[in-house]
């Protein structure tokens, strides 16, 4: 059985954020057993599951990202949308577009400390798409 | 359901290509609703999604893999199959081995931008073997 | 059709450990056609599937993560738990907390040299919990 949802952010701005209530206020009822994918349909922005106890994890993995994967590269070609735009597709690359959780008994079967991150990568962050796919 | 594909891709050379016409071209008729997975049974090489329109993106992708994991590093000691082949497993783990991506009335459910990418991380690509996994 | 296993690994130090037979081990007998997924429950160790012949990829694997993410950059913010912490969570980000395998004629469908990793991140390893889930 699939269950399928497509939903739009909020806008956020540039950095990690963390976005777990927003995802479970737009699932139905889970089921005892299964899996739920999150996709982004956007290359300049991405999700990932880390630390959802201290908001310095968030600036912290931003600042790492930034770091990996610089602005301002002479080597770069893709320039004209923009210094941010190259390195948000890398970045995009290395962290991924999707995301799969176990379901269990219920509810999504995270560890205690992992939340769900959307990283926006533009310095002007754009509502970004998302599809919820439930299989069970 | 399930339904399962082998395909091998033609050899690439060195860098990021886009093979989305490759990937659904082997594809079955696809569901309402439900989830393709795409595996790359190798680890110097790698699948990613990102933008599908200008080149310079494919360029700035492998500029960037390249800058990450850099080759001729002296800390390594994996260095008897090539200069190119340990950082060639780094960036296969940074990438990862596998899409998810959801399928949407009888269509994968990408982005306007987004397309499918192999990157070859070998000097001298061979045929990578991919299992396509239909889920529905 | 799903099926849930829980599981727990024992500790194993920092650094990348192949885990392919602790998996194995757990699973039920194996469809013929299905998906498997292995998710970790924490944001300081991470999966991948990487090279599983030479034991000196598992280590280069590792000094690539620590160059990648480095310790004691004056630029974290989150350093409470020790100089490992930040870095762990950045590395947990860059290769995942799921694996998703294919599962065919009854077996894990992975490539010859493919092995799956638990890379643990912390200085102390500590047990680290696993949920797998069959899909078929």
């Amino acid at each position: 059985m699939i269950q399928q949802i497509e939903l739009t952010l909020p806008a956020f701005k540039r950095g990690c954020h963390i976005i777990t209530s927003h995802i479970t206020s737009h699932l139905p009822e889970l089921p005892a057993a299964g899996m739920l994918q999150i996709f982004i349909k956007h290359s300049s922005a991405a999700l990932t599951l880390n630390e959802n106890a201290d908001p310095s994890v968030l600036r912290d993995m931003d600042y790492i990202l930034n770091k990996v994967v610089p602005e301002r590269d002479s080597g770069y070609a893709h320039t004209l949308e923009g210094d941010d735009d190259m390195p948000a597709h890398g970045k995009a690359s290395l962290l991924g577009s999707s995301l799969m959780i176990p379901v269990t008994n219920g509810e999504l079967n995270l560890g205690t400390w992992q939340g769900i991150y959307l990283c926006e990568f533009r310095n002007f962050g754009v509502p970004r798409k998302l599809v919820l796919t439930l299989i069970y």
